[in-house]
């Protein structure tokens, strides 16, 4: 780096080691894991580990014109994070500090760290953090934050936009804003901090949150069915939902059964088309009562065989099956990452669709769905080598978005629209409210520094 | 009206009978309950039927530059529907349709509905609309969603904001949009759904609103104990959210019993300093368990008496009783209405200094609170005919929200800025913040006309 260049004014102002310019290094934060082939290469990675430093890096960019992109831990399936050419790409890696406040039950964190580590800390004072993305254990709290990111557990305890109650947040100008605070009721002012929830970056720079935290989960009886097709596996879904909220709804097809089994060797049974896995954790006889209906459910339409377990380490071996259906997937191709969801009596009619559309352009489509919220990830898996198997892939792909719409749902239910996606936003939400997210991006960041090609 | 003047235009463009003119009508829509003494005399009141009608309204106020108040049931606490001069008064209460959609377990309703009438109309179907302002039975849907209202079951169930999934919502150029849907889980775009819950007519005029409904809430368990003192009694407080989420946990201080008592007569113990009302609706042994823990927590902080019963007229009874505090109140003088809120465990700092406010100012202020969850209702009664206790009360009004302030909470848990409180909100979020509520604010209504002098 040439001592007059721009970018030695910005290694300057940070700690040393903050900014990063080898082409080695660079070349890892390219991609996220949508792996987009269009990914651009930054101008250097700054890894900050204050709010200070984000605001010393955000009046860089903002004073040379330098766009910037922001990524967690790079797990965005919408690439959310993909490096953009030219632009800086600030990585919150280093952003791990901690706090639990047991007398107001949260946890005030930098959003460099893992989901799971957010659990972790606050399990061991007996509190509960629930959003739990499949990828829990590799994805970043930021990333939640920036996603409104979901889980297994959102079907009854919600989403991380529910758990968010103050954020500070670093504006394209610069400024440090906090938003919200501890506090569990607030009506002063715009609802800020939830707007920012789910604004993938485009806002601001997320550099802390503060999560509301539950009492420790009750322990939970798990329920599995097996059904001979996923229409039938879908309608003993919403045989389930018309009655109680589950604490977990999920549902896999014969295809993701068939590549977790041969990634795990469990003895999933490879024969079913289906496999819902349900859990309850209301306390006793409430419990009791909810495990029988959702066996009389699944039974009812035509579970051929029905498991059920109190043991919570037998229960939590199907919930990770279950979280290791994407990489398993991932083994039998490139794949194309849906994320639709619909209003639940729609479900049926989604699951059946896409696998209409599996059958009419011949790809093969693995069906996994927070089943219990109408949340669905149709995995799209494909050969790259073969460009026309790729193009029939990438077909579906907006076939399938295009369904969801056409069923009142959503192309992203927790993902993000990210960059792989934004073609399909407008199709859902209309030109008005894309003049409106327009508006207020450029009432917030009007140079457009923040994410460029995310979302608009 | 003068044929020829603009006002004949928007009286031919709507159906008969929706545009009043009767200098009559239009005083009773000058104040809300805030009943501020400042309020103008609405140029006319405008009462639609549809998105249409509002619309043409909003059309016809851009076109001729008239400013447009939105009013639901006019409960504000805090003159968010205060009528301006010269500006027009949109009422929303004949936008009355009501559609209950028992698949998604969705209420999809006009904003003119009272509270009461969505529970009634999901307990019809065996749901449940949970959140429940004392007002419920005199205050709008849509008026709820503009302030993001809370209520008593909230510090378990959440506030209003967590049920909203769909809007549909007018914007300042006449334009009608829809914001999220009937799925559960949408990660599609900017949060513009809940940007517009608690944006108190300021952004948009909230045509329709598709809520999410629960299974009827279980029969509750109730528990009451009364104290030697507002302290004991919060600390009560904390020592029962430390360890569950009751369905409920008020407060209401002597002033406040004896208010009541007054009122409905009803056998409250009038020489107890400070009351406590707590709710359970766990299932079976859990909740036992909750009532047994409530009791020990009020009976270790010196509650005297301690009084439990699982007949839910009876504890419906005591709600009511809380419910009635604010009309009992109001009969010893003009009130000055607090809506302030802590993070928990400052709920102690803030009941003590309230007292010593009080005392200092030698105001009467009662004091209720939706302990649970930290957010309190000091009323602050004054003779208005008494300039200077009227100046004291005042006085009292604005220390309170510079206390709160200070103990790092909020001025509004759950009435809104409105006109009254927006002096105070600078002082809350700080000018930052101040300055991206108005960016956004002209990003949406450019020339100002939606609620002029709300919260900006």
């Amino acid at each position: 780096m040439a001592p007059g260049s721009p970018l030695s004014d910005l290694i300057r102002a940070l700690p040393p080691g903050s900014v990063v310019t080898h082409a080695d290094t660079l070349a890892t934060y390219r991609q996220d894991r949508a792996l987009d082939p269009d990914a651009g290469t930054p101008l250097a990675l700054v890894r900050p580990t204050s709010t200070d430093e984000v605001q010393e890096t955000v009046r860089w960019c903002a004073a040379h014109g330098v766009k910037l992109v922001t990524r967690g831990a790079g797990t965005s399936l919408s690439g959310g994070s993909t490096a953009v050419d030219g632009a800086l790409m600030l990585s919150t890696e280093r952003m791990r500090a901690l706090h639990i406040d047991l007398p107001t039950r949260t946890a005030t964190v930098q959003p460099g760290l893992m989901n799971s580590e957010v659990k972790v800390a606050a399990a061991q004072h007996g509190l509960w953090y629930p959003p739990d993305p499949s990828s829990f254990e590799i994805c970043s709290i930021g990333g939640n934050v920036a996603t409104n990111a979901g889980g297994l557990c959102c079907v009854k305890y919600g989403v991380t936009g529910d758990y968010v109650l103050g954020l500070q947040v670093v504006l394209a100008d610069g400024r440090a804003v906090r938003l919200g605070g501890r506090q569990i009721k607030d009506s002063a002012g715009l609802s800020l901090t939830k707007l920012f929830v789910g604004s993938e970056g485009v806002l601001g720079v997320i550099t802390e949150i503060t999560l509301r935290l539950l009492p420790a989960q009750p322990p939970a009886s798990t329920v599995v069915g097996t059904f001979p097709s996923v229409s039938h596996a879908s309608r003993a879904v919403l045989a389930v939902t018309d009655r109680i909220r589950p604490a977990l709804l999920e549902f896999m097809d014969k295809v993701t059964l068939n590549a977790v089994e041969d990634h795990l060797r469990m003895g999933l049974p490879r024969e079913a088309e289906a496999l819902l896995l349900a859990q309850s954790d209301a306390p006793g006889a409430a419990g009791r009562a909810e495990v029988e209906l959702i066996q009389e459910a699944f039974t009812a339409h035509g579970a051929a065989e029905c498991f059920s377990t109190d043991d919570p380490v037998e229960g939590e071996a199907f919930a990770a099956a279950r979280r290791a259906a994407i990489p398993a997937v991932e083994k039998l191709g490139s794949l194309l990452l849906e994320d639709v969801g619909v209003p639940l009596p729609a479900l049926p009619d989604l699951i059946d669709g896409v696998a209409a559309i599996a059958a009419a352009e011949d790809v093969t489509i693995a069906v996994i769905a927070h089943a219990g919220d109408g949340n669905t990830h149709p995995l799209i898996a494909f050969d790259p080598t073969d460009a026309a198997q790729r193009e029939r892939a990438h077909r579906a792909f907006g076939q399938i978005m295009d369904l969801a719409i056409s069923l009142g749902g959503t192309i992203t239910g927790e993902h993000g629209v990210g960059r792989l996606k934004k073609a399909w936003l407008p199709d859902q939400v209309g030109s008005d409210v894309m003049q409106m997210t327009a508006a207020i991006k450029n009432a917030l960041d009007p140079d457009g520094l923040l994410n460029p090609g995310v979302m608009l």
